[in-house]
């Protein structure tokens, strides 16, 4: 009989909820916990000891979940700690760089692509490192956007002034470039897809979060005889925000339990 | 031969820098160990539960640097956990609400002032409860400002068009009322100060820091044979933020030693 694949993804917040939702949509038949370390979001602000530190946390935290493998849905931890996770924990542990740049490399005509996410994020050079070792003949470009997330986080819709204002103030300086792909190196920025693509008509955008499903797909051999998913939902503070988070991007999202976790303690 | 006071001032980052600069003005011959929660900012979004948990935190480090009294030098820890931490530890601790609510109470002349925060100090009710128990006649709204921290951590300046923007999305609703007093519920929020008197050029503004800097001159006796203040600077992420941030607007600050606190182990 086949049964479930028990897999753990976590994120500092809830912007890893994207790319849940993109991995449940390409991937029936997994059991995923899902961890958001809301009781200390945001990571992209901090420095990187801090980052791996709160990261090898959340993976123990994981583990103790028993989960088979886990995907690392927060663009800050995998430009930060991925390789150090990878290092000290014996389990496949998967991260958005990857996905994210091959997906780019792929669809690339000017062989110019930018990457935008939290200052941590772009500051790592996570992303311009994977693909000058992997794909020498690209250009990376690298943009820090701090204010989205806290945009996102406080409900501000992608069509409001003020979110419209922000986007144009951090992406105009790549408009009338040769640049013709952009990563949105950060799991929340999914919720401003459209604003960034209208504020970029003709630069092709990468959402890691599906770029990211595709690779945990051929990860885990997944059961043929089971069409749903179930998901448990666990927060360092309780479901701050999840309730009133923007969940018409997340609709592949099933229903589950949500608990609360001590996350210090792991 | 008189000595130094020592004390403690904590914030969950650097906002309470605002009030430690009023408190050095006002107050010479004063040691100070700061401590700013860098690793956990911010606190305003979080739960009552996590932000009295991390605030006892904060407090049990101070006590281990053998402080006389407590400065919470934060809106949100002043509203949501000042009872708490004032049960549990034996030391005087004081918090912005009750010298921001008497200052304010001063200088009203409509008896209706509005106080304005972070979401969780405007939820707590904090500044409504001690106004309508101490100052029955006056009138009390609030209004949260959550992108307000976010846009000051994040190097936006009072003149630019994104934060007058903000500010005038969060304010407007209070112009052509009768409120004529308003309440700076936030440390950070005196780095919006002139952005936010030019947005309500009719309204009596009220920083924190300043009203707070008195009562603290209150509760010390001073030495007259002093005239520097002495401040040990603590973060639990580093000096994160500290170097890049505004210092037009603290010019009392002394140079100090600046040190890393791992602040989960107290």
């Amino acid at each position: 009989m086949n049964t479930l694949n028990r897999i753990g993804v976590f994120d500092s917040g809830l912007g890893g909820l994207t790319v849940l939702d993109a991995i449940c949509s390409a991937n029936k038949g997994l059991s995923v916990v899902y961890f958001g370390d809301t009781a200390r979001v945001p990571y992209g602000s901090r420095t990187p000891e801090t980052i791996i530190h709160y990261a090898e946390q959340d993976v123990r935290f994981l583990l103790s979940k028993n989960v088979e493998a886990i995907v690392v849905a927060c663009g800050t931890v995998s430009a930060i700690a991925l390789e150090a996770l990878k290092q000290e924990f014996p389990i496949p542990i998967i991260g958005v760089i990857e996905p994210a740049c091959d997906a780019a490399a792929k669809v690339t005509k000017t062989n110019h692509i930018c990457v935008i996410g939290t200052q941590a994020t772009v500051h790592s050079h996570a992303y311009s490192d994977y693909i000058t070792s992997r794909y020498p003949h690209l250009n990376v470009s690298g943009i820090g956007c701090p204010l989205f997330v806290p945009l996102i986080e406080n409900g501000f819709r992608e069509d409001d002034p003020i979110t419209k204002l922000t986007v144009d103030r951090y992406l105009s300086p790549i408009r009338n470039t040769d640049i013709d792909t952009l990563i949105l190196g950060c799991t929340h920025y999914p919720f401003l897809y459209n604003v960034i693509q209208e504020t970029l008509p003709d630069i092709q955008l990468i959402d890691i979060g599906v770029a990211l499903s595709e690779a945990v797909g051929k990860m885990l051999p997944l059961p043929t005889n089971i069409s749903d998913n179930f998901v448990e939902y666990c927060f360092s503070d309780r479901e701050t925000g999840f309730k009133r988070f923007d969940t018409e991007h997340l609709r592949n999202l099933p229903n589950g339990p949500i608990k609360a976790i001590n996350i210090e303690t792991f």
